[in-house]
This record gives structure tokens, sequence and C-alpha cells, in this order.
């Protein structure tokens, strides 16, 4: 029998929401000549090294919606859609305020939430967070970011910031995600790790190996199946 | 005809909660040989000189948490409460995570919500908000706190720092708040200002000048009428 979380933090981009399948709808139903399934990937495949720049201090702090948008003006060249204004670019970059949710995630928050305290420890800035719960109907208990610690996950400083947020020991907060590297860098801290099988986050052209790591806490299929293995 | 907000980030410690009912209700019940009254007024009446000491650079960046329990060590020497151990220290200091919110609170905010982003930005820390909110029902879009801002109200980095987060200009952001001095720095930052008439603030053998000061863009008498005036 595991010890029971007191404090569950969520990463967010491909594990509650759908990154791949929001962007491919919004953009093939706006930009009909593009291969939107390129483009999400392209887009999303831009975040990893833009982080870098930042971490290795090439670039001072800087959210992910300014980050969002270098990668974009890059994309926009090598699709085609360079013709694009202003106000337009800044609506298709706010497109990660618009993530839908994984049809489990608002059912499967609503039972965690009914037992312990839920935030988000994500990448992703403060606003762009709010926007998306609010929109989504995410009932976060309050929502935390890189942006809250100045420093991006996989720092120790975002796992133990939770922790320290709400004067708690590291062993009583458990990382949820969908992505082995961040569970892996949030155990090195002493948290507690659930994996969420998302065997779709790249799309169906693209299934992601969601097999087991026996390092993790718990394993479950989606948010429901975290809820009935935590006794939500 | 004022223009809409389309944040309202909302003062806690009063405007919200009713601090000093919910620790002289606490205080009474638990320590019935002391004057609760006197001791709720006595421990509000530290902070702000707490505060002070971490402006002026005296301290370092220290939580409210932290603040409200070097005031408390203090008062328990002079109520005669010294006897109490750190458990029940640690308890009592945590009597502001279990605030109650006025009767028109959960009401008001969910109406507001309907139409707005709604915040808190308070001195209170971030744990201590969530702990209120989650134990009160307060439906916060988004918690924000001057620990975020490593400042403390009427610090422009704080109200300024909310129009941020949301990639807001400070006119589109709306202070509420019980308290002429917060709405007064607000208004010097740029925002709109709300007035929440709360006469019971320090109890009801104080009673609090509510008068309005056409200053401020309204003057409620609670949260629902607030959110009556903002059409909500």
């Amino acid at each position: 029998m595991n010890p029971v979380p007191r404090i569950l933090a969520f990463d967010i981009f491909g594990t509650v929401v759908d990154w791949h399948g929001s962007i491919v709808r919004e953009v093939s139903e706006r930009h009909p000549q593009i291969d939107a399934n390129a483009f999400a990937l392209a887009w999303r495949a831009g975040y990893q090294p833009a982080m870098a720049r930042v971490r290795s201090g090439e670039l001072g702090w800087t959210r992910i919606d300014e980050l969002h948008r270098l990668i974009l003006d890059e994309l926009l060249l090598r699709f085609g859609l360079d013709h694009l204004g202003e106000a337009q670019r800044q609506h298709l970059n706010h497109i990660w305020h618009r993530l839908d949710a994984w049809p489990d995630s608002v059912a499967g928050l609503t039972r965690l939430k009914s037992k312990h305290l839920i935030c988000t420890l994500s990448n992703g800035n403060i606003g762009l967070l709010t926007d998306m719960a609010k929109r989504a109907g995410l009932p976060w208990d309050c929502i935390l970011s890189a942006e809250v610690f100045r420093a991006y996950k996989p720092d120790p400083r975002t796992y133990l910031g939770v922790a320290q947020t709400f004067d708690a020991a590291p062993a009583e907060v458990m990382l949820v995600a969908a992505h082995q590297d961040d569970l892996a860098a949030a155990r090195a801290c002493g948290l507690m790790t659930a994996y969420i099988e998302r065997p779709l986050e790249f799309g169906a052209g693209q299934p992601k190996d969601v097999s087991p790591d026996p390092a993790n806490t718990l394993h479950a299929r989606d948010l429901l199946h975290l809820a009935d293995q935590l006794g939500c």
C-alpha cells in the first residue's frame, strides 16, 4: 500500500489537454492548404530547443507565450503562411490557450479534487494556464507554473517549489504526467509519480510507447483510472 | 458608462473573508480565558509593521505564514498563552488558512466569474490562499499573491504584475478591495477600482467608516451588489 499524496501536481500539455488534436482541428479549418499534422508536430518540436535557450542563459527569463511566438514566426515562413499579419499571428499563437481537454480530464480532476489538492505544474505561463482552465472547465485548486519559480521543468526548483509552496515534504506530492522524463526528474527530487498513458498525444500517425516504468508509483490509462487507484 | 474590466483582482483579508469573526469564533472556543476580540485585533495590527520589515530590507523575502508566526509568538506571551507547544502554535497560526468567507462571497464570485476572469491579489501566500479557497469554496480562476511577484502591496509590482500576467493593460484590470489605501495605490498604477463596504471588518465593537470615495470606479455594499453593477 503506497502512502497517499496530499498534493497532485499535473503536467498539462499532452497529459491533461490534447495539444496535437486541438491544433490540427483549428489549423486545418483556418488554413486548409497546409499539412496541419506536420505544423502541429513542428511547433511542439521547437519547444524544448526554445526552453534550452532560456536554461543556458542565452535568453533571459522568457514565458512560453513568447517562446511559442518565436517558433511560430519561423514556422509561418516554412509553411508558406508568412502573409499573416500581427493580429492573426497573435490569435494563432493563443491557440495554446484554447487547447481542448482529453475527454476524461474534467471528470477525473473533479473526482481527484475531492480528496487531494490539485494544481498544475506546467512550463506554460500562468495566463495561458488560466485561460485554458476557464475555457475547458479544469477545476484546479491552484495554478502553478514555471513562471512562478522562474525555472523550467525539469529544473528541481519546479518540483521542490510545489512542495515548498504548500509546506509539504516532497514525498507528499505526486507528479502526474504522460512523459517519463518529467516523472524521472520529479522522482529524483523525492516526489511520488503517476504515469498517464496518452497513446495519441502525437496523433494517430505517430503512436507513443506507453509501456509502464516500474519506477513510477502509479500507472494509469487516464485520469479516471488514476482516481480509481487513489480511491476517489 | 464605465469600460468593462476583463480581469477582477480581489483583496482577500476583510474583503472576501471575515478574518476578525473567524479568529474570534475559533479562539474564544479554544482559549475562553482570553479576550478573543483583542487578540484578533492585535494579531492583525502586527501585520503592516511585519511587512514593513520586509519592504525595508530588514528581513529578506518572507511569506505571510512566517510573519503571522512571528507576531503570534509575541502575542502568546502577552496574552498568557506561552505554554502552547509547537504543534499547537502551528495549528493556531494556520487559522488564517481557515477563515470563513463573508456570506455573499461565494455567490458573488460565482456570478462575477461568468463574465470576468477572477483572481486573488493578496499579500497572503499561495498555500494559504489555496487552502482557504478549497475550504470556503471560493471559485478563483487563478490565485495570485505577493509571493508570485516577491513584493507586498502597495508595491506597484503587484498591481502591474496582475496586468502583465494576463497580457492586459492596467485599465483592463479592476482591483476589488475593502481598503481605500489599497485601491488608491492600484489607481495610481492605472487600474480600475471597486470599493466593497465591510463595516464589520474589525468586529461590531469597532465599526469602520465605509463612506464612498468618488475616485473609485465602483462602490458596492458586497460582492452581490458588485455583480449587479457589472451586469453579471
